[in-house]
């Protein structure tokens, strides 16, 4: 039977020690989005919801710099999810450290590079590519696990 | 070579269970949203999709409680989809049953609390602090599994 | 102490290994939507962001064929990801070999199902079953480990 001590020993294991520490910083770059839209919604009195807005109604609308924030983040989401569950299962794999390793610097390279191009409106196709790194990661990811698979 | 009651005993782990059943009870409560969201669309005729609205195109449009209710999920998608993530790799750090149990606790009961107060139209700053809670054990988790980690 | 081995042999658990490969199968159909999005972007020349236009206002604009893409990726987001989690606690209550496959097997038909029928407009109510399955399987899922955990 597993114990507390063996399920820590997880993290001793250097393939899982690594996906861990990457997923934990990637996910954390995300969270930053949400900070940063309530911090622009706060300074530039714009907000969804009546109540947030004190009751004013010409406070409730868009603005375009807090719709690319969010754009963002929804980006994050749809790229950010997909490599926490398909990293996990790929460290199951058993990829060489080296390997596995080189994916999670990519990918995590990657999002903060789309993130910073992204927020400072820098030209395509810049934000292009830095997506497609991720996605490459995470492709790389899903057919490593399907290989090793059974349906 | 570990099998399959290895992988069950994980169960038995009271820091991980706590996690388990947390993350089902919260991830329950983010699916809720889908069924009061599809529950409005059908009780009040307001759709996405022509073919939703019986091909009444003037059923096509937006209800702003529904926007209400998605904004709510997606809010929930934002925070909760690291939750799950952070909260599993934060057991595998090891900390004791007592710390665990209350950032589970603390963070499940401020998504409970958001979701109520945000259908609810409750005056600011309660929402934002009950997500702020949230934020914050999210927060620690990341900390807490990047120190215990390596880049 | 768990060694890599060890963890490696998860793989071999044919209840995980099957959750392993419909994971990453629906996780990859997910990301597909990302580059559907993108084909039709370029294609038609529908933008969100002025750079990725090449400084064009009028092609920043909505199109309902890419919304539509895009309403159907957020539901994915929205049922995958619990699908994600809660399926993986699931193989840890220990289900039979038979129960486990049938359940992933519902979860990825009714969400394959979903994307082809929503992105051919195929009329109602075959649109909602296939998200209800899925559903269904989340739900079924979050019963069996708040059963067998602890608050």
């Amino acid at each position: 039977m597993a114990g507390y001590s063996e399920l820590l020993s997880f993290m001793d294991i250097p393939v899982f020690r690594l996906y861990a520490t990457y997923a934990a910083a990637v996910t954390l770059k995300m969270m930053f989005l949400s900070a940063w839209t309530a911090r622009f919604r706060l300074s530039r009195k714009v907000f969804m919801n009546l109540e947030d807005a004190e009751g004013k109604k010409e406070r409730v609308r868009e603005d375009e710099d807090i719709e690319r924030i969010r754009r963002c983040h929804r980006n994050d989401l749809e790229n950010i999810v997909p490599f926490l569950v398909l990293g996990l299962l790929y460290v199951l794999t058993g990829p060489s450290v080296y390997a596995a390793a080189w994916h999670f610097r990519a990918f995590v390279a990657s999002r903060f590079a789309h993130t910073v191009v992204y927020l400072m409106h820098v030209p395509q196709p810049t934000r292009f590519l830095a997506c497609l790194v991720g996605y490459g990661v995470n492709v790389s990811f899903a057919v490593q696990v399907i290989m090793n698979g059974q349906l």
